[in-house]
């Protein structure tokens, strides 16, 4: 099981709006057949597995990261397909909470007589799929808020000078992260002043994450990165109500989409924002600031994991903020994380906290 | 040696003027003594090493993590108990450069007729007896800046509350801390703020740092914690030039040790007030904040260890930053650390930084 889940770990950001499952064939103590589930979202885990194994499938046990699908879909489902297959036994992390599925395809196999097992690493197959779950269950992704900073929390000094605080091990560790999750999202004060790509570079990865801009009144430079390459890989903007006409032209025609959503004190919603990314598809997103951005989520309680570059230098107080203005009136009130763990990268540090439990 | 100079770490912040030094007699493979500066700073490891050996030190070799004082000072010069315990080879970490040695006790031990090796383990004698070695050669102390603060580097909500931040297991940590170094050190500000008691607790330590407050007016509470307790253990309030008669009458009442300090644009000069410690004999200071004295040792480089504690809670840009303004025009003049590691301390992470090198 700790292999399908390292499997379904490989799918991670390029199988939206599937969730990233993976599947070993096991038959006389050999491993007959791997699969995770591919681009886009198909084939399937158990499908890729089950074209593997060809014949040695029959009379063998399958470890899914996740219960098999039992509806027809753009596929057919894989319960039906292991069934057909001759497999013996399943083994699962986890029920599926979609409701096309949730037990339907554990019970189409103990239907076929095929001994189904479930509840084995669940606690990691939550963690793995914590995106497709929360976009079924609550219909937004699961977010990463990432956030790069000097030892004193500082972006960029007064003057907004910011390059590089964190060293290029740290900017590789990065794009590592980028790449297992399906979009990259700014605000867009961050898109003016780094003018930055938000592609995954250097690591021989083909699919490239979306990349989400939130700009209130889409007033970005239409001559920078993300515009000269939104044809290539997509951008979507999004934005307030009642858009400027004409640079919401000039952004379609770039090749951008646009995603309209609502406002919270003059501000984009942080909640609908995440609503509407679901309901395009994303499970996972991963958002690397502004502090404006940054701080609505926190604020709303929005965010899943807080990813922490720290490097050794100090830039005083009134260098720039990673998060921006709360308004908490005592600690009580502070947005708080649980440790996953920390360690070095390169010459900066990396810590990773989870939403905590407490 | 490595035994001498965990030995040697046993002493630091209790035998302040003097070096903390470690020292292992071994006679045929065999351990025959140990020993490590007392508080006070006398005996010298060596004595009590040989001490502890008694005449099995005859053809004896000594680890000694500092080169052995050939001087009278207020003890006969370790060298010559080494020649008279008829010790035959002398392995040391380091030289001494204190100018009353520098060469001398190596020099005094092979006119003895003593073989003498120097040069194993330097690296790690020069950072554990850096803060003498300062003391010695610029006049200052070693000097440990240690800053808790949230995810994004704030101390306190914008409110002034910040109890608790970081968690028990952080908190004892710092106490060891304390315990490692000569002085605790805090700005007015947070003397006023948080009315600390400075001491090291809970850990079955009867030497206490020292507790320095720099405070230019010597505005402190007279009913405080500090005040309360100066009888007891030292307070010295390091302040500026024509102190309000008082107030100095006052804490001298109390107990404390007055330190004039010379200013720089109406704060008081960093640079000089690490000059009155090391004159007063400290070697090693840990400066707890507040931001305004952070950000005055680190705009002059004057931090030679930097350490974070960090916490899983975001307080916002409103919050108190942990570093005052540094007035920085580019990120190419902001105070630079090396990472020296970084670890989970309860559900916080510990993160020390070290004097760059680069």
């Amino acid at each position: 099981m700790a292999l399908a889940l390292s499997l379904g770990q490989r799918g991670q950001g390029t199988c939206w709006p599937n969730p990233s499952v993976g599947c070993v064939l096991v038959r006389n103590g050999r491993i007959v057949g791997r699969g995770w589930t591919q681009p886009g979202g198909r084939p399937h885990a158990e499908t890729e597995a089950l074209t593997q194994a060809g014949s040695a499938a029959h009379g063998a046990t399958a470890y899914v990261s996740l219960e098999p699908c039992a509806h027809h879909g753009k596929t057919p489902p894989c319960a039906e397909a292991l069934i057909a297959a001759g497999v013996s036994r399943v083994v699962a992390a986890i029920e599926d909470s979609d409701p096309r599925v949730a037990g339907q395809g554990f019970a189409m196999l103990r239907d076929a007589g095929i001994e189904v097992m479930t509840g084995v690493l669940t606690d990691q197959a939550e963690r793995e799929l914590a995106g497709f779950f929360l976009k079924t269950e609550q219909g937004r992704p699961f977010v990463t808020l990432k956030l790069a900073s000097s030892f004193d929390g500082r972006i960029a000094t007064a003057t907004g000078h910011s390059q590089w605080i964190t060293g290029p091990r740290a900017r590789r560790a990065v794009h590592a992260m980028r790449a297992r999750h399906d979009a990259v999202m700014v605000g867009a004060g961050t898109a003016r002043a780094d003018d930055p790509s938000l592609t995954v570079r250097d690591l021989g990865i083909e699919h490239q994450p979306v990349r989400v801009v939130v700009s209130r009144h889409m007033d970005l430079p239409l001559m920078g990165q993300l515009a000269r390459t939104a044809s290539e890989t997509p951008v979507w903007l999004c934005h307030g109500p009642h858009p400027d006409v004409e640079r919401a032209r000039a952004w379609e025609g770039l090749g951008a989409r646009l995603i309209p959503c609502a406002l919270q004190e003059h501000h984009i919603d942080a909640a609908d924002l995440l609503q509407q990314l679901g309901h395009a598809g994303l499970t996972r997103v991963f958002c690397e600031g502004g502090a404006a951005l940054a701080a609505s989520l926190l604020a709303e309680d929005l965010v899943d994991e807080l990813v922490g570059f720290t490097a050794g230098l100090t830039i005083g107080a009134e260098g720039l903020s990673a998060v921006g203005t709360l308004g908490l009136e005592s600690l009580d009130f502070a947005p708080r994380f649980d440790l996953i763990g920390t360690r070095a990268v390169g010459d900066d540090i990396l810590h990773r906290w989870g939403r905590s439990t407490r």
